[in-house]
């Protein structure tokens, strides 16, 4: 089955393991003609790439993505797109507790349930490494739409919220955090956290502009739809909202509607409580989304579990773990909503032409 | 494209118009041997049906179900099973207005601006009117896990949150409602806001029990990201939560882990902040998702607007509309939940035997 | 799982029993904006209709078919389009013997096999009446190629071939035969054939004309496959050819090679034994497919075979069946061929603009 | 768009070109626990590999597999399966010519017409270097039914027919040909062929024994329609027939009939002119399947054509080509039939228990 792919017409399907030889993941579907090479998607990974601050991993991985077929004299062919980076810094004696007692909050316990075993280095293919192909995919799928802006960011971290939006703040803190105040906190937070063998949670915005009205499509493939799948597909995400989400539930008819004027490209829409979408479709304003993702599983912290055997035991996860995982997942999520906006660009190409 | 089809192995295809002449679902994928008759489904049908209290719209749809195919001397074939609902209550003239102009939240905006033109009655195919086909299915999908209960109920309304939850007093009130206090209070809520010519957001809740370990899949097959996406894909939805969901998010790690000690039949958890999933796998624990709907858009109150020829206008919406969706979702998010577990349990007996 | 569905991106999904009350189709991913009733699709439907000779089954079916949504005003929205044909002339009497005993030949003993029962009367799902519906999809997909042609007949009745063809012929005889000598000696040949409680096969070739360069893709998606699909999908169908098919592994290679020469509309090409297609991808010349139609596996003929219980057993099938299943394939074939043409198109839209 | 992958359960997706760096393939859905290694794949590929004989390319390419992800402590984990040869022979030299003027027969002009542009070395991605991926893939498919064998052997070379089957000749002869006398006869065909600069085609068989009655679905997800589509995916496959095929046509209907008595495991059937399918489903019978190639058109006689300007041109090719492309086609047909049966037996565990 598909499982391990995604999207309709632009479709990536990823593979690989944390400790692994290599991961990879192939991109079919792509238009021909687009210029791409490996310095097209360097830079979206280096953004998500480990070790950058003491606030991820230490985990030294320069994630160097070569792109093996697809593409010709430096143009897509319209063939498929292979891209594969090879794992460099493995530790899996980390991983020898973790092989026979389940972590809790963790995939342990449930990949033994379903397939009897499992691959416990790092995490197998329920590590959060898996993303760097996401986000290598995802600078393919920004070729495809070179008239959309995706940037995603954190609102918040260990339940401290930003108060100010600075675009330029964004890259210029190891939380992508667009107020400067806050990343402050967040800092002096986290660091707390990582000593204490503790994690922290996040909440991660995505705004996609540029987007025209008429992507999406009503009933099951709406963009809503979609955007929620990719969000709630990426590791330790519980939550997804498009627009005012769970707060427009508070809200009246008459204060969440979007009232419209006439613009001079089309209509003016006097607020965004819907995020960009209507029925399912783009609006032709921001699309705006935002996904919450607990603390990391992993931690220092000793819990009470059981292990391989059903017996009781106490697990504490030594190697090294992003203490808040939240924060390497904005550049995730950029890349799981161009995906999404990508295909409904071609969805929508081929059934209105 | 498959957007108006849902479901991997257990696949729902559904068609219809709010004033056509008849809705339906074709059901494919369900296996053999299974006792199955209208009188199974009717039930279901008849909670989400609308009219049967003033909080819900007075148009009048016994949405009386017909199987048309795949059953044979009352037991399922294995073959598509095509269900049919005849509309009988159209009131199409009350959508002379809607037709012209378009009401903010709404679909019409997007509908024009992607396909060209629409079908105004009722909302064509944009209307919850679809949503009695998903119950309908879900009837089905019930009974490929009988060994699952799915119940939701509303837990928030107007932003009134409920304090107690009682079973039995689900199915006592007209808001799916599991306190009945807070029943009491929506009532004047509700009404008040009918009155006042706006309408209430709302947030519902569900809980699969009986889901055991092993179903869903790593990566984009995430029984998460299909929950998500089943739940973003009903009218009005505007944010998911699997388990804690945005209240993770403020935890932290050795808080959010839910801690396992051994017990007579597998593991037994001390918590479940995950809602029943690890690595997008079930744990055996409880499934527990929420939504978030967003307040009716259809509302008397006249709102700024623009027209189909881009001028400037005001449009307040009569017709029949539930001053609150989120009250009818509840029968819609219990079924898509049958569906995606359903769908979850046949895919892991094609994997894993 | 979408085994009763067909296509990519204009997607079929049909339903339905021979005996049952009715039978069904949902086309999704039409584009918006094109002019259908049911106008437009009943003349190819009265092509397949039985009962128009004595050539075919004698069971009257009007086969008058209502589309129940994804039109507004006479154009389609590009919402489902759901098309639905009532069954009105079922003898179910007719198949006690055969719930019984299996027919050799049909699909009998596999579908208990697989299922564990089935629906008897009529042949059930495994009928052929089933591509009613395949023609009343593919009507809806020749309004999305105006561009091409798409034309079926027989060349070949009992092993007995056309010598001659004249278009106008097809439709002046009851074997849609292009050679008007060919159908005076069939019609000898199935008199006897019917008379002695036997029957034949046929083989039916379909050209597309109209066809542009560029159609269809690489590897998976080769056109040729999507046909070969299309055609092996049609009950009784044993053998599918493409251009010379089996006739161009005997040709050398420069014998099969199509040259080209300068043309002012693009290439010219002075041979068509690719029958259109290279690489998987139309080449601008006409789209040529050949199947192979068994003889009909319901025949007067007594043979030997085994019951439900496993004991020996003898069956003959009365019933009203055609002497020749490949005559009315030929509206079948038109049709698929159609919905993969229609399918390619707007795949090539999707990914090449 | 999934055009580069195959499968509905057992899914594989195939990269790479001709002379790019590497070609692989991802297997998803592979159920978890089956012993799996390198050293189960490399013999399936040694029987495809080029350059054995003088009667195939003399490209000199080791094949040599690696698995890159899936697999854990010699088992499979369930994930998805890498596979990646590294191309190490490449002579682009060659393709100066053809990266200007189309060769007729191949997909030069067709890939131009679709994409624009094409990678012209070796053929780019529509060389049958790609289905080196599909004999590696099929070595995991068969690991999924290791209660079938399936065995593709070559029937007719050059239009002339085996008329002994012996399945020990078939491995002892370059042309796994099962009847030693026309393996000596085609010695010398293919020797004048291959001298003339011209090529010669080829018709294989494929039988699958062990099967049990129930594989396949009725409608457009029957056995025989998926293996139309696999074959008809192979290059330069014009034709494909289950059973009898063609012949079957000039069969009367109780000729035709495979007549069934009471055995110990179920029927027993007096012959098989169905070739192991009835409506879609497998019988229990032997699964026969034979498709017809083409000559290579890669040939070093010259033909006209066109070159990218339009302008008349004439084309030979040198490279290093198989002067009969159907040999080295057989080991691919047995991957092909063994990836469908897989799948088809994932979607009836699935659908059936």
């Amino acid at each position: 089955m598909s499982l391990n792919s995604f999207g309709r017409l632009l479709r990536v399907t990823t593979w690989g393991e944390s400790h692994g030889p290599a991961i990879g993941a192939v991109v079919d579907g792509c238009p021909p003609g687009l210029t791409l090479g490996e310095a097209d998607l360097q830079p979206w990974l280096d953004r998500r790439r480990p070790g950058t601050s003491r606030f991820t991993t230490q985990r030294q991985e320069p994630d160097t993505v070569r792109i093996l077929s697809g593409v010709y004299e430096g143009r897509t062919t319209g063939t498929p797109i292979a891209l594969h980076i090879d794992n460099v810094d493995q530790r899996s004696k980390d991983y020898a507790g973790v092989a026979q007692a389940y972590r809790p909050g963790h995939a342990d316990y449930a990949y033994d349930a379903k397939y009897g075993f499992r691959d416990p280095r790092g995490g197998g293919r329920s590590s959060a490494r898996e993303t760097a192909m996401r986000v290598a995919a995802g600078g393919v799928a920004r070729l495809v739409i070179p008239e959309v802006r995706v940037r995603a960011y954190l609102v918040e971290l260990g339940g401290d919220r930003v108060e100010t939006f600075d675009d330029a703040e964004i890259d210029a803190n190891p939380f992508f955090c667009p107020d400067a105040a806050a990343a402050a906190r967040w800092e002096v937070l986290l660091d707390a956290a990582r000593k204490a063998g503790s994690s922290l949670g996040a909440v991660v915005e995505c705004v996609a502009t540029g987007v025209p009205a008429g992507w999406g499509s009503p009933v099951y493939g709406k963009l809503d739809a979609d955007l929620a799948a990719a969000c709630m597909s990426i590791n330790a995400v519980k939550g997804v909202e498009i627009g005012d989400g769970f707060a427009a539930a508070r809200l009246r008819g008459e204060d969440n509607a979007d009232a419209m004027r006439p613009g001079p490209d089309g209509p003016v829409f006097l607020s965004n409580h819907a995020g960009g979408t209507a029925g399912g479709i783009s609006t032709g304003q921001p699309v705006v989304v935002r996904m919450a993702l607990k603390p990391t599983s992993s931690i220092l912290t000793p819990v009470e579990t059981i292990d391989r055997s059903g017996a009781a035991a106490e697990i504490a996860t030594p190697g090294r773990h992003d203490p808040c995982v939240g924060i390497r997942a904005a550049p995730v999520m950029e890349a799981m909503v161009a995906l999404v906006l990508a295909d409904a660009k071609l969805q929508h190409r081929a059934q209105c032409g």
